[in-house]
């Protein structure tokens, strides 16, 4: 009788996204471990919490605001280091994650931490490329599209070059980058299409085209599409 | 009381990777579409079968295999049109859709012919991109590495642009291209970490180094996954 670690996808944020297996797995899980801002509730537990029960037992990977004070490897070690302790007693432990573990997910650093001593199953989840799409109403990619999925972080540079060599584009975590983001796209022919997208399938979320968007910041789960053809599909 | 359309994502392929949504809406629907060979049964249709019933409506859109005869256009066509009977009537329609819909989904071109004159609701799933990375246990992309999503039947040029552009890439159909991939990727120094999944989430998945695929074709649903890090989190 051994432990096992589950990296369970959640999905964008509403609860109905999260998938069948997902939901099993988390019910039935002795241990649920979630990412957690360094005090209050977590994000993650919220869109999973109807599938909680009181009986389990609940670890917080408390995440650093200031990575100076406290670096995400301290954190992600502290974590690894409580998921083992139950795994040792052949507990089975649900790592929770927002969208999909394996797409920009922070379980790849508990994931690499435990999978050299621990069996671990990746359950994927509904990434908020997929969702930011849906609720623009429109193709993310058709037939032999290249799609390009960037950071927003990504310097002017690196954006353009990609940008330019594929048909459509997804970038992800705008958040304070909107401003910057809007005048690359319009230089390079890409405003009049683009689409943004705030906290998709959240009941706050937002969909506008990016050209009248006139804030300089948007919310972190934030993300802005852009295809040549737009929403056409021929 | 007017007819709405549904275009319901059911994921990769495991029946237990449907969302919570998909299976509550799938359940309630008057009518179930689905994309389906000229005969016989139709995989996305196997992937929802636990959630149908059978006072239900289904309208099979028969795709077809030479599309010289009988062009997707009007296979769409003839589709759209059932469709459109049913939610003249005040149906509600789901319409089943493998994988993402707005992801090289087919639920696309019905989203075209219907969405000017009736409602529609795309409910996002999980896509193969997070199934096959998941399998592989690694991740797809993390923190600020770009991450090419490709169809492999672009051609040799196209590839090659994007794939030295990114950091990571997801080439999608792989099917009868695989020899040229394999000798592309090699030629770009990315073969050594790059891996095959054909079929993720089904019970017949396998996951390979690609250096170590000898055939010259892979199932349909085969991704090949790059990544310049392979497996590594920092």
């Amino acid at each position: 009788m051994g432990g096992k670690v589950y990296g369970v996808g959640l999905g964008p944020g509403d609860p109905e996204l999260i998938t069948l297996k997902a939901a099993r797995v988390i019910a039935a899980a002795d241990v649920v471990a979630y990412p957690a801002p360094p005090d209050g509730p977590s994000f993650a537990r919220s869109i999973a919490e109807a599938h909680l029960s009181a009986h389990q037992l609940e670890i917080p990977v408390r995440m650093p605001l200031d990575p100076a004070t406290f670096p995400a490897d301290e954190a992600y070690g502290a974590g690894a280091a409580a998921i083992t302790a139950e795994l040792a007693k052949g507990k089975t432990v649900a790592v929770l994650c927002q969208g999909d573990p394996c797409l920009y997910g922070s379980f790849m650093y508990l994931f690499d931490r435990l999978s050299t001593d621990w069996p671990v199953e990746i359950i994927p989840g509904v990434s908020s490329l997929g969702a930011t799409a849906g609720m623009a109403g429109r193709p993310l990619a058709l037939r032999d599209e290249p799609l390009a999925v960037l950071p927003g972080i990504l310097d002017d540079e690196a954006l353009e070059r990609l940008l330019n060599a594929t048909e459509a584009a997804a970038i992800l975590k705008v958040g304070r980058h909107v401003a910057r983001l809007k005048a690359l796209l319009s230089r390079l022919g890409l405003l009049d299409t683009a689409v943004l997208v705030e906290r998709a399938t959240m009941p706050d979320a937002r969909v506008r085209p990016l050209k009248d968007v006139m804030e300089d910041r948007a919310p972190y789960f934030s993300l802005i599409l852009t295809r040549r053809r737009g929403t056409a599909v021929f």
